[in-house]
């Protein structure tokens, strides 16, 4: 039986209905009188000059109102993508908006957007990490390279933006950020090793796929410079300052409004809001920029496509002695901060001897920016399947040579400071006693393969507060200022129910925009729950302390005799006087009454993360013939500090390993040698889909408590995303003897690794 | 030199400029997708029976969707004004809503309106109150009367409701409530008495004549029982409660967003809101309704006439020592609750006998409500002219008089409490130092004359909450849940800067709806200032104690020693090392922050309201011919406890004088024999304009300090209505020794007065 009532009850996602039924208001559902409808002119080169732009043809159409270019914008320095805006005089990658159509009518819009005639003069582009690399190759970035910490960034691991000890920079041509860490001698540490094994990998470019393309529309002030803005964004008060800077306004001018996110697993915190508002502002009108798919796929911010070494050296006990990786990642036109690669592969197993290079190169493609642990799967696709394939030369089963390196809270990372609390190693325990691995050779006897493979997050931090009012219905309406992605509003129902001592049914949980809600950071980095939760907590204590003193005086009782049982407060044993919630409220919300409104105030900061592990075990079959890989069982084991609600865990995790399982058998955002892209919708970019093979799915959970978290629970949102790719390698590895080291994984690939 | 910085700064309206340059939205403003307009079918009857409603011809309009009619409403007991919808077989006052035409646009529902046919038979109607209490009269109610608290009472002082000593109730046919106060032995004073005055008078129903008409839009959601009401009302949370009430539906499924009130004077706390929005649960769609100005003048809920007997005795030295008063309000059709008229009668002098007795009766008429200062101008008119009348007999100067009988703190009231503390005595001598007052002589000399009166109003009580955030522009916003009615922003602005620190341009106050505010009472009873007030100082006190701490720990000092200078925080005495507001707040609302964001959490409650005085000086001229009244001057002098923000103060004051001059010389709502209304729109019904010759105003600030207000102001919207038409008929009398006793005071009734 658990200590707790509410916290662990399954608890279904709230708006769930709304969804369902179509009844939710998503951005794209936005109608503001007089609003004007946008469609961008795309670059169909990677790298070129604009010789001219003619708007006539289009400005005839009926319907279309202006042609906005890039000198209708204001000539701000282009730091990052978000503030390229419209090309000027020069595009850097294909696909990027040359002219802004602006019209009555989404129609409208895309017809004038196919009457613009743009005379390009292309120039060379380097397309790959290789060519960009090359010496003599042409330079992305001639004049000087942009740089700022970007979004990627904000998801966990704050790496390589400073001098750490032990950690060198790395720079060049074409070179957006890179670094190196290490610790003690590599050279030594191979020199010692019984077994190496090092590969080369690829990962390819993918698209996060959510399902509502990005929307925003921007209002302008009837006079002054402030804006309203609805937007389907992850980060509202992140997007506040960055369009407020953008504007030269004070921060609070430029009001958020965020709409419920269709899907954004990264790619919302921030793209093109400062754009829609400059355009409000150029026509004095209201401008909504509904993305279609093919705007999608060309021009917002993927993930990184990568191409990695790795070299693991060991002992033969299964001792890693020396751990050498190389990481490049294409970051297209500019830098996306996606060292946390490097930063990871060298932190998962203590090694005495490590070398992580992290290297970003500029390319004429579009930039990336965060997906679900942004850096992550690629780096852990890599490391783990070198680790699975040391573990079938050294013959130790594979979570044995993993416990055996596994490290440790207190165990150093590869920047040399220390692992928080953490649970691999009882994530690897509970893999090793899973089943589905226990009887593998069962599977390898059916010609199938099992496979596993084990990922982290660290977890990102900032500040939260949150407000927690009682109401006259006796419901508790506890205020936040996240947005909800993953149905967390559900769990924190459970957190306050528990707190505050009601059933969940009677707490409602409050969203709001940048003008009325309470702050907290953006919504990713796997930390809502764990940094949102302990706000919730204490709003809820602070409040139901006032209701316990304002009971005592009603009551003629010491506070601490007063308890809170079944929605209804009371001398302790003494039910017969017991006060309904919603009673004590209307004493507090009335004219003359004699108590303040009872509000419970919270605010939380803690800038330790609480990184999660999870493991994944796959278990597939190939077809020889074909190459065809079927995924018939992913169990992914997670340690999630503690279970709040198991089923937003579970979906939420389910969703994380299919979108594994697209990174590893189906997506990859295809260019040609001129940086054409060749994937430019849902037809040519295979998501999963339920006419592919769906795996069984199992979800275990694991609870190591992290020390701040709300019942020590943690971010679940990025780990199970993170290792699926190598566990399905690894199956096929197993199953079939052939090592795959490209992402996808496609059949051809397959049969290609076969032979 | 003021001990503050920011306290006492003429501060203009903050939202003048959005107001003048018609940026505001309005609720008529309001257009939701699917949204029907209504039209009310009123009656011509003021008591009838109802045989027959087609609506066939109406429903054959084009754009007309449905009429709805009582079977159409819940069958709920009618037992205020605001629950009785459509009438159900029988009317009871003329303009009474029988049936709501639904169409696509305004003009549709009009053209339905006029073609819907209601077949009536007329009943005997009762449409005076001496036909109501006459022995045998038809019975308002012949099946039990209605009862429940009203808006009214929620102004100030809560009078007549419960068994307090000395009070007794008043009942009997079409009485809707009543009381008599008594103190010592009324016989025996009025024969101690040296000199008697007694007197009648009768006021006017008189309409709050806010220049935006009633404006409700209810947006039912799409599905479950909730609902969300644009509302032009005064009490959001109090709405919320009722709305939910009639809905059967916990309060918080109800959402009240309070649009900006075009004025509202008390009249718009709460009428049409359930109303509407069962139209549209009935209908299942969005129905907005907005009142014409006949509508408004037909059937919502002005001030209600009164009838008034006042018997003073005095000494010789002018010492009162009996004073009887009996008040009787025409209710109309609803009990309303006007009983603070006969508290006020018995409370301003102190007499050692008294008696005032109160009687609500029923007629067939609109029930009516709110209007500043409920009850006050009508006892304060008759008491008043009666003082002055007793001023002249007994040869004492009429401000002499009243300071020898002034109530003074700790003095009892008519229902025998003490008197809080009050600056009656103080406004007094301010008024009697005036050179008006003073040089009365000069004007008598001219042909003018010059009278004075006072009146007060308790003030009401109600919990409100606040929170004060810091953002990373340096500017502080501080949430509160009022509705601004008379520009209360601009002196929250002043509160907030002097507490937390900062100049007033940094503090933003924020609005919102009962979704997202933090409680707060309804905007009414002079009341906003004094109680929103201090939860302003407890946000903002604990907000600076949060920045302190932070600073402190930033600059490895004492709380204690750090400071807030001109927008940044540093060690006392060393602003070299000051870091600004903003950048402190930055520390707060970023990715891995440090603190935790800047919440202050302010929470008040306080059930002793700050009573307010206001004195006012007339001079008119009357022309003996016409009987036409000129008021040159209009002095008011009131008692604000502190001048917070004196600009909003003196436009505060302004107004409620020139209303009171609309009581005085212009305003009264007229009715036949058989209780139909005659005065239909402001073609027959006088607002005061500016072809009226408009006075020369002068507002005078007296600063008694209320104990429990905010830098010790109290509320100063009610007092400046309530004396004017007693000042300008005591002016009247010493231009022409003729005592009007009839509000309003026109030409005819002055003329009859002099002869």
């Amino acid at each position: 039986m658990s200590e707790y009532k509410a916290i662990g009850t399954p608890t279904p996602v709230l708006d769930g209905r709304d969804k369902i039924t179509g009844q939710v208001q998503y951005a794209t559902d936005i109608k503001i009188p007089g609003m004007l409808h946008g469609r961008l002119v795309t670059s169909p080169y990677a790298h070129a000059t604009i010789t001219s732009i003619n708007a006539e043809a289009a400005l005839a159409l009926p319907g279309v109102v202006r042609v906005l270019t890039a000198a209708d914008f204001p000539d701000i320095p282009p730091r990052n993508r978000n503030r390229l805006f419209l090309a000027r005089g020069r595009v850097i990658f294909a696909g990027q908006p040359v002219a802004l159509v602006l019209a009555e009518t989404p129609a409208a819009a895309q017809d004038g957007a196919e009457q613009v005639w743009v005379e390009y003069e292309s120039l060379t582009a380097v397309t790959t990490i290789s060519e960009a690399l090359a010496p003599g190759a042409t330079l992305v970035w001639p004049g000087g390279k942009p740089g700022a910490s970007g979004e990627a960034g904000a998801h966990g691991a704050d790496v390589g933006d400073d001098d750490e000890e032990g950690e060198d920079s790395v720079a060049g041509p074409n070179i957006a950020n890179g670094f190196v860490m290490k610790r003690g001698d590599i050279t030594v540490g191979f020199a010692e090793a019984d077994v190496i094994v090092e590969r080369t990998f690829t990962t390819s470019m993918v698209h996060q796929s959510y399902l509502e393309p990005m929307t925003h529309v921007a209002v302008p002030d009837a006079y002054g410079n402030g804006i309203t803005i609805y937007a389907s964004t992850q980060a509202p008060f992140y997007a506040r300052e960055q369009v407020a800077e953008v504007l030269d306004v004070p921060e609070t001018a430029v009001r958020i409004i965020p709409t419920l996110p269709g899907g954004a697993f990264g790619g919302k915190f921030f793209l093109y809001e400062s754009f829609v508002a400059l355009a409000a502002r150029a026509v004095g009108r209201p401008v909504s920029l509904n993305l279609t798919r093919s705007e999608e796929m060309l021009a917002t911010n993927p993930a990184p496509a990568a191409e990695m070494r790795v070299k693991l050296g060991a002992k033969r006990d299964g001792t890693f002695v020396a751990l050498q990786g190389d990481i490049k990642v294409d970051t297209g036109c500019f830098p996306s901060y996606h060292g946390v690669a490097g930063w990871l592969l060298g932190s998962y197993y203590q090694t005495p001897n490590l070398e992580s290079r992290y290297t970003e190169v500029f390319t004429h493609k579009v930039s990336p920016a965060a997906y679900r642990a942004p850096g992550a799967p690629q780096a852990t696709f890599a490391l783990e399947s070198v680790v699975d394939e040391m573990a079938q030369q050294l013959g130790i089963g594979p979570v044995e040579l993993r416990l055996k390196n596994a490290s440790k809270p207190g165990d150093p990372l590869a920047d040399g400071k220390p692992w928080p609390v953490m649970g691999m190693t009882e994530v690897l325990q509970a893999t090793q006693s899973h089943p589905l691995y226990q009887n593998r050779a069962e599977a390898q006897a059916k010609g199938r393969g099992v496979g596993i493979a084990i990922g982290g997050w660290p977890g990102g931090t900032e500040p939260t507060s949150a407000q927690a009012q009682l109401h006259r219905d006796g419901t508790l309406h506890v205020h936040i200022g996240s947005v909800d992605l993953t149905g967390t509003p559900a769990g924190f129902t459970l957190i306050a129910a528990e707190t505050f001592g009601v059933s969940p049914d009677k707490v409602r949980i409050v969203y709001g925009d940048t003008s009325n809600m309470p702050y907290a950071g953006a919504t990713g980095g796997s930390k809502i729950t764990y940094m949102v939760g302990p706000s919730i907590i204490k709003a809820c204590e602070d409040a139901r302390q006032q209701v316990l003193t304002i009971a005592a005086e009603e009551m003629e009782a010491d506070p601490a005799d007063i308890e809170i049982v079944d929605g209804r407060v009371q001398v302790k044993g003494v039910p017969d006087k017991a006060l309904g919630l919603g009673e004590l409220a209307k004493k507090t919300m009335d004219f003359g009454a004699k108590y303040a409104p009872v509000v419970g105030n919270g605010r939380h900061a803690n800038t330790e993360g609480a990184p999660g592990f999870c493991a994944q075990i796959a278990e597939v079959e190939v077809d020889r013939e074909t190459g065809e890989v079927t995924v018939h069982r992913l169990v992914a084991i997670q340690d999630v500090g503690r279970v709040i609600n198991p089923l937003t865990l579970e979906g939420q995790m389910q969703g994380g390993v299919m979108q594994g399982l697209g990174w590893a058998l189906y997506e990859g955002m295809a260019f040609d040698e001129y940086g054409t892209p060749l994937t430019g919708s849902w037809v040519d970019y295979t998501v999963p889909h339920f006419s592919h093979a769906v795996p069984e799915l199992e979800m275990v959970f694991v609870e190591v408590s992290a020390p701040h978290g709300p019942f020590g629970a943690k971010g679940a949102g990025e780990p199970p995303i993170i290792a699926t790719a190598a566990a399905v390698a690894n199956a096929i590895a197993a199953a079939s003897n052939g090592r795959v080291t490209q992402l996808p994984m496609t059949a051809p690939r397959v049969l290609a690794a076969l032979n």
